[in-house]
């Protein structure tokens, strides 16, 4: 049974998440979808990453299996003819191996949280940024962000539904950089926890507005207390830009 | 009676153009709505060009005059208040000298033109770039862009609609750039004719991509033939980026 590596973009604004659900249209429910009208298979369309409601992918990893072989160009092009009127885009698919899994085998995953930092609300990024009104400033951001690096328990940055067995994650690199408006955060790690990254750019805009001191980041992590994290930013913002593979 | 300067930002997918029109949502309308919303105030809004349904803007210019005296950070607080649920921002709003013209006044305008180059179809810019799936020579572009610059005749580049009473125009500047998998084009001129860049930009996707050699440019400008023209590029990839006053 060949299996397939799929990349992935989409705007998550019309959807209620990566994963199938009930109360409304997912990613995943498309692409399963968008395979079955090609190829009329069944299958399960396995992610790297189960991204929330409203939250964006530049390159999400997933993998599916055919009972038929097809060449992998025409898996690409078959699903996005299925997936029109969709804000979902298939950029790649090549054949994997049996045992690549998109979750498992990830040894890393890129994450872009995006602000655009100005008065005026936003009419051409609405939805794809979050809009923060208060002058930010990145540098102390970024210094604030640097205690963050390194094996923690990421407590005070994880999600009361989080299902992770341990709240230990290794962050392998974050940074915060201003160009013009624009305020970006990018983080990199093997994997998160849930709502990890919404909840470190909510706690940087903290910083950033001068509420808090930048040590305070380092200080609500040794903490590892939930209550201590910043309001959690919104999905708007964040991007799924990558996963690797060995 | 105050007059004020506005700069503008507008995703152009939801309207039928810049003005003002009876076949569904302008613009011009929501800005008008919007003045009134906070002044009681029926007045015109005066737009420096007048975009295309679908066609966006960074920096649209506009004036307006109102009765009565407000700060000019007032109005623009105010307007966006107004604008909720548009996708139409207010940056900036000052006080202009009364004989300030948003349209007339206009020393130099700048578009961009954005194609995003890639097999795949657009999940994260739909309906803000122009999806060219053939592989494009930007270098071959920009080379056959640069006999556009200069005082033409471009009629082989004006809408038949155009009600300019000249085919006559100075071409200031015009590059063509790939970054990645997108395409840019940028354009600056005193004043441009209806369709001008979207018949250059559509033009220049031909030579892009093989279709033309670059040559046939300066070949279809001296014709001053519409006939000669490309293809027009949709409105989803044009952007007005800034209009320069004195």
């Amino acid at each position: 049974m060949p299996r397939y590596r799929l990349i992935i973009e989409y705007d998550g604004a019309g959807y209620v998440g990566w994963q199938q659900q009930d109360n409304g249209p997912s990613v995943q429910a498309a692409l399963q979808q968008a395979v079955k009208g090609f190829s009329g298979e069944e299958v399960r369309v396995f992610g790297a990453g189960r991204t929330d409601a409203g939250v964006h992918a530049l390159g999400q990893a997933a993998h599916i299996d055919l009972a038929r072989a097809w060449d992998a160009d025409r898996v690409r092009e078959a699903m996005n003819a299925h997936l029109r009127g969709h804000a979902i885009a298939v950029l790649a698919v090549e054949e994997a191996a049996e045992n690549f899994d998109a979750r498992f085998s990830a040894v890393g995953r890129h994450y872009l949280y995006r602000i655009v930092n100005r008065r005026p609300p936003l009419a051409l990024a609405r939805g794809q940024a979050w809009h923060v009104m208060q002058p930010l400033d990145a540098a102390a951001m970024h210094e604030a962000a640097q205690a963050l690096i390194g094996r923690h328990d990421f407590s005070t940055f994880r999600d009361a539904q989080c299902q992770a067995k341990s709240p230990v994650k290794t962050l392998d690199a974050i940074s915060v950089a201003r160009e013009g408006e624009g305020v970006e955060i990018r983080v990199s790690a093997r994997s998160f926890l849930h709502r990890q990254v919404r909840s470190i750019a909510g706690s940087l805009k903290k910083v950033g507005e001068g509420a808090w001191p930048p040590e305070r980041m380092a200080e609500i992590l040794k903490a590892a207390d939930r209550r201590l994290c910043g309001p959690v930013a919104p999905p708007d913002g964040l991007y799924l830009v990558r996963v690797d593979y060995p």
